[in-house]
């Protein structure tokens, strides 16, 4: 029986935090490590110029982020794990997709309606002020992302669902007029991933910016715990662990037998800074030989090329082939056939 | 001096015919020979996919195209003759260049605004019924048509200008955020390109259906010139040469002598049958050798890949480094720089 194949891509806008590792890159490498499906992995660089054109940011994430995940114990010899820009066949699939796209299929996308509704709102606005077609095509990427390997399982958040929707309405459109090439995605919506409550309490998002570093060192990991918003209770009193972000964040890290004595120390009264000093001494256990890799593959970069380089010849292996059947079909490959 | 960038591209959808030769081709390749430009010219198949979604129509349109091109006197030694799809930057660049094109720019297209006004017309039609994405993405794969080989001069019909005007936004767009990269092109209007009368004496034009065959072979050839429209003036009678679709073919194949000299034919009366048969010769004395090699040329479709993957060669020597300073200016260089 073969396995179920299983695509994420990570948008390379930003530095991976505490809240990407516990919700995210953690659970996908340990499903990776179960060895239950055939993951592909990669980094979306063609996306991040929708939404960023600072080169230098961009630049930046692609290394943290393929640092990161690899420090964090993704073994790249068990998944594909590569750069969307070093597969020139996704470009060239996006295009013969676009052919083949409704354009009223893109009008209902929740991102550019939302986008158009804003604009509605200032009255005499253009509705497509300041909307670029990075924007308004990104569904049709994301499918040339997805049928480029056949994915058959989608891992997202709720809000992506449509897209993985519109995968599977450009795929049939294909099928129907070319013939059966493109296997039908489905989304696997992450209900019950991981949420890390930031300093404020709230989810930990670089959005809200109260983010926990991941891998920017000892000192800074202990200064951002330290700022966990906690209530005026004296050391002694008990305390709720329930509402707490120390304690949702400590046992995000923590074994059941850790989770369940923590549980008690909240009841006895532990001090904030007691709480702080134990969940700063329980996640730098677990991160501190990660970043030590981390810094090393950071320090070269052209390691990590080589190892992104090597994704993308096994990832082009799916590709190469399956873009050349495309093309047959379509009518652009070689006269000679 | 540098010589001036001429791009031309060639939407692989139908068959050449002899308006196609006389208005288009023959002046392109003496343009060509006279060495004041160079010369980029392309078979746009990545454009025929949003007209047709007939592979096989496709792919002998690329067969027949390049056959043409070549067996009238192209020389791929002087000009770089290839195929769009032989590119794989140029789908790339198109990626790039959606995220930095308004979506505002799109909308006002003139064949995307045309398709939705007849569809305004049905009531209570969506606007965007039947339209693709490729339809109205177009424009921005015309400029990176244009820009991946920062062509200046653009030869285009009226009608096109416009597309001209926005691959110059998005150039413009795309250096001021990212620093200066893409020549401007300029739109070479044709106003003075020959347009030969087809059968009925419109316009020769395939979706009027009055065309006739290029290489098809001489009695075909033959046949299709006795089918010319003429009027019911006898043998004998003088025949108004300005009015007449024969002459106008015969002038556009003929020296000013063998003009000057049917003009008087006519005016003496030449019967319809002897102009016909004087205008096949001198067709055919032009077209045959060429036809030869296009027989050729089209028996052996793996000699067309050769010259146009070598072509493509040409082009890519271009396109590679261009697409690489592209890649390192938004930010999806390789990380080591």
């Amino acid at each position: 029986m073969s396995k179920t194949r299983v695509l994420t891509g990570i948008t390379t806008t930003g530095i991976p935090h505490l809240g990407n590792y516990a919700g995210a890159i953690r659970p996908a490498i340990r499903a990776s490590e179960e060895g239950q499906s055939e993951s592909f992995l990669f980094l979306a660089d063609y996306h991040a110029l929708i939404k960023c054109q600072e080169p230098a940011r961009v630049q930046e994430s692609v290394r943290a982020i393929a640092a990161t995940w690899l420090a964090c114990g993704l073994d790249p010899e068990k998944v594909t794990f590569y750069r969307q820009t070093d597969v020139p066949e996704i470009t060239e699939l996006n295009w013969v997709l676009t052919t083949v796209t409704a354009k009223g299929l893109m009008n209902r996308a929740h991102a550019y309606k939302a986008a158009v509704q804003e604009n509605e709102e200032n009255e005499g606005a253009d509705p497509d002020r300041g909307i670029t077609m990075g924007l308004f095509c990104y569904p049709i990427l994301m499918a040339a992302d997805i049928l480029m390997f056949n994915g058959e399982k989608i891992p997202v958040g709720r809000d992506q669902t449509q897209h993985i929707e519109m995968a599977r309405d450009i795929a049939q459109r294909f099928n129907y007029l070319f013939g059966e090439t493109f296997t039908l995605p489905e989304a696997v919506i992450e209900e019950s991933s991981m949420v890390l409550p930031g300093l404020d309490g709230r989810k930990m998002s670089k959005s809200y910016n109260n983010t926990i570093p991941l891998f920017e060192g000892e000192k800074k990991l202990r200064k951002a715990i330290n700022k966990i918003k906690t209530n005026l209770l004296e050391p002694g009193e008990p305390k709720d662990p329930d509402t707490s972000a120390v304690f949702s964040i400590y046992s995000a890290f923590a074994s059941q037998e850790q989770t369940a004595a923590m549980r008690q120390e909240f009841a006895n009264g532990i001090a904030w800074g007691e709480a702080k000093k134990q969940l700063f001494e329980l996640i730098n256990d677990e991160l501190a030989p990660m970043r030590e890799t981390y810094n090393t593959l950071m320090d070269d970069p052209a390691q990590l090329d080589r190892i992104l380089q090597q994704g993308a010849e096994k990832a082009r292996d799916y590709a190469t082939p399956l873009m050349a059947d495309v093309r047959r079909k379509v009518g652009i490959g070689p006269i000679a056939g």
